[in-house]
């Protein structure tokens, strides 16, 4: 049993993590900006409520308080709307750079920090961690880049263990309406025509709970080093925009090419994630698995809502 | 005239820093830990006493007290002894994100910030700043380029004009005994053997009055981006040893090849200044000259001490 300290806890990967960590036995502080009457209660599950960019007395405070062994940290701005470029990924840097170094100080032994494909040149294709340059085309990309590589340093000069998890594209239940695979679901469940682009891009897609999976995996394993989370199996857009159309029996709603794919958009983007499996981890929902999941959670959800 | 915030001001570069901004018209703030006896009052000069490393608040107590519209900061480990590898280089990376913010805040305009060939990767012989990998092998090295990039980020993000200067091998009047320059100067003035290594590197020399006028010239000419501060010419130690120990009658003196040089001294590394170079900044010391005024400091230091 390790004390786990979870920020981000209530977010797309923080819930199912939350979830996980406790049924592996670990007790779980976990951080939040939410209400509190958001924050379900389960023996071994603290929530703290607390905003990371309100300050460092606050994050020392926390760490002091919690005194966990392992830190994951999952916070960072997220809202589709303008995460690549708002100005708020500097105060995320900062703030990360403060976590870091309170929780190193009151004892913190393994660190693991949310990374992302977007840290890549994207014009490479497959991404390798020792390999692939990283040239991040976004503020996001960017900050993420510099906070990867001043943790590392960090831990190398303080000896504190980290893991950097570059997280490519992931999807399940409580994903963003707006992006892919919800919005496919959604137009489709209500019988609306789905506007797609060509869908000829390669992408690598892993369900949210396989991407929370491996973190908990790589924070068990006190894993070092840099590790895309990624399937590892590239994937045509326009595969899963089929798959959805057969099983929700609306072929003829898909209109492929209806959109114009967004400039930066690669054709190509997928992780080689052999270093993560060869610590161990293998994802535990297949592709067509995952999008079940995730269809049969929308179809409830526009049920009930 | 400008108002200067200058940090590190009783350093190497920092002293004939204040001395040319001050012949410039400009009003200077200059920050040192040393105490104030050590700093001479002129004109236009304020001293602030004030350790960076100590925490936010005093930093941004001075940025606003100051008010200044330029900033340009030294300020750094600089022990000979440990700065490759102290895990000071982590504090300072975040003092100066602490200082560019409180700077920018206060309504601070553009920032000049030392950087340093340890950013690029040494195998690659002669550095350009936009071509050369920046692949640090050092945590100094890690730690500047770290820096960088988030204050680059940082400025395109908040609309604050930076340039960012890398600089190379200076020497001149100051410089730590141990290095080349100073360590053969006084050997052959003692008429101590100098013990030298081969002497085949190639190095890119430049005098501390001309990396100073270097800056200057950035901050006066508001340049924006990476400026390597060299000077673009290639010369090999042996070179510069053989220069001064004609110059001291003491050719006798010199033992190239006494010592081996250390396992990551490259071969060639010199700076390609051309981007300095367009924005019309000129050295004022040739490479004898500034060779001849450290003799001649030297030679005046040794005699009164």
């Amino acid at each position: 049993m390790s004390v786990v300290l979870l920020t981000g806890a209530s977010g797309f990967i923080g819930s199912p993590l939350v979830r996980q960590l406790l049924e592996q036995g670990h007790q779980v502080h976990a951080t939040t900006t939410r209400t509190p009457e958001f924050c379900t209660t389960q023996p071994g599950l603290y929530w703290h409520r607390i905003d990371l960019l309100a300050g460092e007395a606050g994050i020392q405070s926390l760490c002091r308080r919690v005194g966990a062994d392992h830190l994951i940290h999952l916070a960072w701005c997220v809202a589709p709307s303008n995460y690549w470029t708002t100005p708020d990924n500097l105060k995320w840097i900062v703030a990360t750079q403060q976590l870091v170094s309170a929780f190193h100080a009151q004892g913190g032994r393994h660190a693991v920090l949310a990374g992302t494909c977007a840290e890549y040149d994207w014009r490479q294709g497959l991404c390798r961690e020792d390999v692939t340059p990283l040239t991040p085309a976004t503020p996001y990309g960017r900050s993420k880049r510099l906070v990867q590589e001043w943790t590392m340093l960090f831990g190398e000069m303080h000896g504190l263990s980290v893991a950097w998890a570059r997280i490519f594209h992931l999807f399940g239940p409580w994903e963003a309406e707006t992006r892919l695979v919800p919005s496919v679901i959604r137009a489709l469940l209500r019988g609306e025509a789905a506007q797609c682009s060509s869908g000829e891009q390669w992408r690598d897609f892993l369900h949210v709970e396989d991407v929370a999976a491996a973190l908990v995996h790589l924070s068990e394993q006190q894993a070092t080093g840099v590790f895309n989370v990624g399937s590892g199996e590239p994937v045509q857009l326009k595969t899963v925009i089929g798959y959805l159309a057969r099983s929700l029996q609306a072929e003829g709603l898909v209109r492929l090419g209806a959109r114009k794919a967004s400039e930066n958009d690669p054709a190509f983007l997928v992780s080689d994630s052999r270093r993560l499996y060869a610590l161990g981890w293998r994802p535990s929902f297949s592709l067509h698995e995952g999008l079940d999941d995730a269809m049969s959670w929308w179809r409830s959800r526009l049920l009930t809502h």
